[in-house]
């Protein structure tokens, strides 16, 4: 029995799902202790965005390394957090014209929600934060308990409380007019529903089943939130960082969101990171009325620092995403129909889905996919969708090569 | 206007204390950009156990990067981590004959305290968790609804719920039995408090102002949790990793607890990491129960390996943490009382704090000995108290500067 | 400044709307301390169908308290409690076929729905409610979660959990299929709706506005209960003992609710009394696990076993409760459009709600009724509904007179 | 089997206890169906302050509802109404000097609580409320989560919240100072309890197993309440209406409460009545924030003031209630150690309680008394303690004759 059998928790997961030992990676590839290669469609569940061990960001990374510089800095200034600072504020908020202050509030995607949360609470004075069917925001209580999957929920040990779901976009196939129950709710003082503080939206749920949001959805949530005095979190940890094009995934639709949260792709490198971005306005925090021990992790800083300096002082990186999306749209639509069983895709940028009308043909797919040298996630409550997230700096044959490796997996289970 | 200030949240803190840039750092000490050095007490905050950037784990780091080792790997297997777990399992439980499994809830501590409460519930299907008074345990809303501090309590924006205080150890200068009240709760089945699922205790509470648990009184509690039913989950996050001499803080007392929390020190070098161990019959987890991105933060993994290997295979480590710990003891104590008002000390290990009977000086003392080149935080509820937590791998000379420093400030600030 | 205003707190609210000193009744009517005669369309909210001091009830009532019969009987055995649980079984459960169990939970509604709440929540080991949109069930915290008004629930102090709000019949005026929404909530397992203990539900709401659901609903409601093995209960509080025809208010549907509360009119009298009504196999109470002082207020089952047996025996109530109804709605429907500014008409029974367009119209129609002589009060969330709710026993004549006077009220406030 | 046993929820508690049907009752006496008398040391658990069916009411209330008075009143000013106000000032709060508004919550002491524990949570913006340890306050939601009993507490079928125990007098037989760890709790800004909105006391625990409060313990809550800024409320359900001598219980202690709760004995004769009041400046109730439809229960209104009038004009009732006090407490200092095995008394004007070493004897003891022709019941969490409850009108043979069958019981069962 090996070791991860013996002394790890059941709770672990993908080591199951892919039985072998990693060792080494470089790109869109993985490589496990026997020397054999893996093209990865998976990407760290989004983290890895720029490919694993970029070289850009690696040699910036063990730059700082070498000369000493500060690893561990809890929110001590330093000038690594300083450069990201500028950084980000240079490439990505003045450019966007967004009027944010950034918080480290620990370097986890559920750090930052818990943060997002406390804060939206806080400045509105409520309790009641409204998330969306089939969402997914993390595992610490405050973010499981707006997050949907009751399988997650029920690991709480305790009744989660202060959330209200509502319908995501194309919950009822739009035979429903949009919000049509969520402002219904909050116009009649009668309905029982308490005025939420917030509400937390995912522009694309990705452990939800890759279901898209349209831009007007999302439009019409800003106004509505607008409106009605609710602030508009919107998690980006998994949809940021260029996913699906642009650096935030609410860029497309024209809106701007209150609070931000981000995480997962933006030290580039996969180090922990994340970021809870917010109007100015809405900055009321004290001095260490949220901390955490991680929040400096300065290499992440640096990491974060050259990949928005490579990638994003131009829109090629854009412009990649979607040609590399358009192709995957093109090969998924394109599928034979008896072959994938009717199979659905939908996605955006460089983030897709393909959904099964039969629950368990997903994880044949992907399991068959990872015997064929693919690592490929299934999502979606019952796991019926097969997600492709492939690093968005894949090369064009890379890309090719999994989407083929994807064929032959749908077709030989058929 | 710096960027910090124009960009940055007002919630940052340490920034504010030590007004200096920093840049890079090495073993006791840190420079900032203007090239001055300071002497580090503080250790972000018992994260940096073997000192900035040790060498012996900035080689294993460098060559691991260099080699394109796995850097990101949520919960998969790889051969970093397996080397983390054979060296762990060989170096910590077994010499230690500890019973655990080993669960990576995320980096962070507040994901371990997060997955240790959610696990004691689920086991016992029971809500309440108690904790103790001045307990800190994090910020997410599952570990801050068993911290005490009013203030960081205030932030969560919805009542703090499912806990309850009990007094700490000396909690009445030791007038009272220990456990007078707890047990008395426990046994009273009128008493109002609802059977608990588990107790959370720090065996030196680092947050709550240096206070130190004695080995029976963590014994009677280790004795009336099993009488009653309850799991003891001993959160080891700033006090283990030899803080306190021993790998955990708890061993010295010889009791064995249900659940371990473990961070900070754990990787070695800064590196977000966080365990939550606990008995191998409550591991009754769902594959997948719990997540989170960062779990599987490789790098880490490798300091994490590499710092067992070189401090833990012998006894060297705890030796020189209690010689350390004997010096300042003697130091403390031995502080002019006219200049220091009466001053107490109190401490274990390498983990000291003086308490000043005006709950002004200390910030004054602090602020005196960065002026001096030495980092020196407060802790305490009232910041009534200076924290010496050095590098356990500080040398005698320079622990001896920086106590020399202490002397100075609290001499200058009478 | 009179003892009420000078005295009584200012949540006292009728006595606002009808400033008078009431001092005696009879039958459909009532006198104030100055001789002034009011006809009654509001029948204590309810409590009094078979009109003020009924004299049938009045005579039992009188002999017994004459013949010093037990008054405060908590939950011992009496033989007015005797009498009444075997008239109640004879003349209300057993020719109905309901296989219920009869708990005394506290003689006032509220006591009801907390004891139904509780027992449902200790069947199933779940903690969500579901309630609907305009819900009415009373104002101690459990009852509270499960209401709908922002005015009320604001009250509460704290926040309100563990229930969820669903649409009423017709809350969207038929455009969306029943149970559209709530069902899609619990087939998906990632909608992020905790699946219910039970369902509380009002077939006719009258405190949220006279909506009144149709058999078919209530049909499915308690079909869809049934397939995802949730409770239904029935708070038959308001329009149970008669209001709309039949005993239950729910028996018009063909449905047998798991729980069903009964309070307001139980006691015929106006005396405090309430039931909690349940399937025997639902019976897990512990003896003593939920008490209460007033539980066997034996006046009030004196008057109760009296009402049953005058009036329940055979089919006269009903029939008349019809009739009534008939020319209620005939009136109502036949008011001139302009006069009323196309106020709708609705009820079933003999609870009718007049809903008026202008929020304000309502209140001026039941001031100007006062003035008139007409008690009459509005409900809904906007108090925008005028509501008739005549005792069950009055007259023809005092009918007509009363639609007359209302008649007259609409049309002076045009 | 009888229609209790057949139709009744298993929750019925006292007719297992006195398994006898009683028909009739008068004073101190009932009498069963089968036409055997007992006497009464239990007076509705404190509801029958004046006694069974007390003459002097019992005229009031027969003329009353023979002249058709009003009977169901919902917070409409009604004469009767105005006549009880007008007395409660005159005779109960002027006299005393007690600043209080009246509130009608319903007719229920839970409702009294839940209408309570509302306003202080309102008036202070926070949650918390604290309860002492055997607390007995009610069984809805509100009032069971500052109830000790974990039977109790059970029931509710969810976490009960925003509640926090502390020791009430004597807890710790006096070894520990009053307060000390309360007042630690609230000093320490670090401690984990959440500054409570108010706290909710008993004078004496009735329920709790008759634990008697000190007048000076009282008093120095009032005084820690005030320099905390926390509300007092006195639960004075079973404690007031003259059951410790005066109108109050927390009179000899002279204190004045910021919010006290009145019900059980209110009405005099065993009608269901509660109170809920306040000192004027907390009434920042809205106009019908709080409701309930038994809140205006004329005919308890009725019998309360001839209560007020017969009883409480002058000082005799106090007076005969030290005398009966007095007696009972020489009669249970005097029993037979052997044959009482060590029994203790304790008590305050005519409540007393005789706690057994031994758990099961009390039991035992009632049962035997109960066979014997009186009946006496249990209290506190283990039914330890034989409750002495008599009507405080009984007559001073009707007494001896008690305590002699008591004297025999307890011989008896040894």
């Amino acid at each position: 029995m090996s070791v991860f059998e013996r002394l790890e928790s059941n709770v672990r997961s993908y080591c199951r799902t892919w039985p072998a030992v990693f060792d080494c990676a470089q790109g869109a590839r993985l490589t496990d202790e026997n020397g054999r290669s893996y093209l990865d469609f998976f990407a760290g569940a989004g983290s890895l965005n720029y490919g694993h061990n970029n070289p850009v960001l690696k040699r910036a990374l063990i730059e700082y390394i070498e000369r000493d510089g500060i690893t561990h800095g809890l929110d001590m200034a330093t000038t690594a957090k300083r450069a990201f600072l500028e950084t980000f504020e240079d490439v990505v908020l003045r450019p966007r014209d967004l009027p944010y202050k950034v918080m480290f509030p620990g370097p986890t995607g559920t750090n930052a929600v818990e943060a997002a949360l406390k804060l939206a609470r806080k400045v509105k004075g409520r309790e009641c934060v409204v998330s969306f069917t089939n969402s997914f925001h993390g595992m610490s209580l405050g973010a499981l308990a707006v997050t949907g999957n009751a399988f997650k929920r029920a690991g709480a040990g305790i009744p989660l409380v202060h959330g209200a779901p509502m319908p995501f976009d194309h919950y009822f196939d739009d035979t429903i007019p949009d919000f049509l129950w969520f402002e219904r709710l909050l116009e009649d003082r009668g309905s029982g529903l308490d005025v939420p503080a917030a509400v937390i939206v995912e522009t694309v749920q990705g452990e939800g089943g890759v279901n898209v949001a349209r831009a007007e959805w999302l439009r019409a949530l800003r106004d509505l939130c607008r409106r009605y005095d609710i602030l508009l979190i919107v998690d980006d940890i998994q949809m940021g960082c260029g996913r699906t094009g642009g650096f935030f995934s609410f860029e497309a639709a024209g809106i701007v969101p209150d609070i931000v949260t981000v995480s997962k792709s933006i030290s580039g490198y996969g180090l922990p990171m994340s970021l809870c971005l917010f109007r100015t306005g809405l900055d009321i925090w004290q001095p260490g009325e949220h901390n955490g021990t991680f929040r400096g992790n300065n290499p992440a800083f640096v990491t974060a620092t050259a990949a928005l300096s490579a990638y994003w002082t131009d829109d090629r990186m854009e412009k990649q995403t979607r040609t590399h999306g358009e192709r995957v749209e093109e090969f998924l639509t394109g599928l034979d129909e008896t072959a994938a069983g009717n199979a659905k895709a939908r996605g955006r940028g460089l983030v897709w889905g393909l959904e099964f009308a039969d629950d368990t043909r997903a994880a044949k797919v992907c399991s068959r996919a990872f015997a064929l040298g693919l690592l490929l996630e299934t999502s979606g409550t019952r796991s019926e969708v097969v997600k492709l997230l492939p690093p968005l700096t894949i090369s064009p044959d890379e890309l090719g090569e999994g989407l083929d490796i994807l064929g032959r997996a749908v077709d030989e289970t058929r």
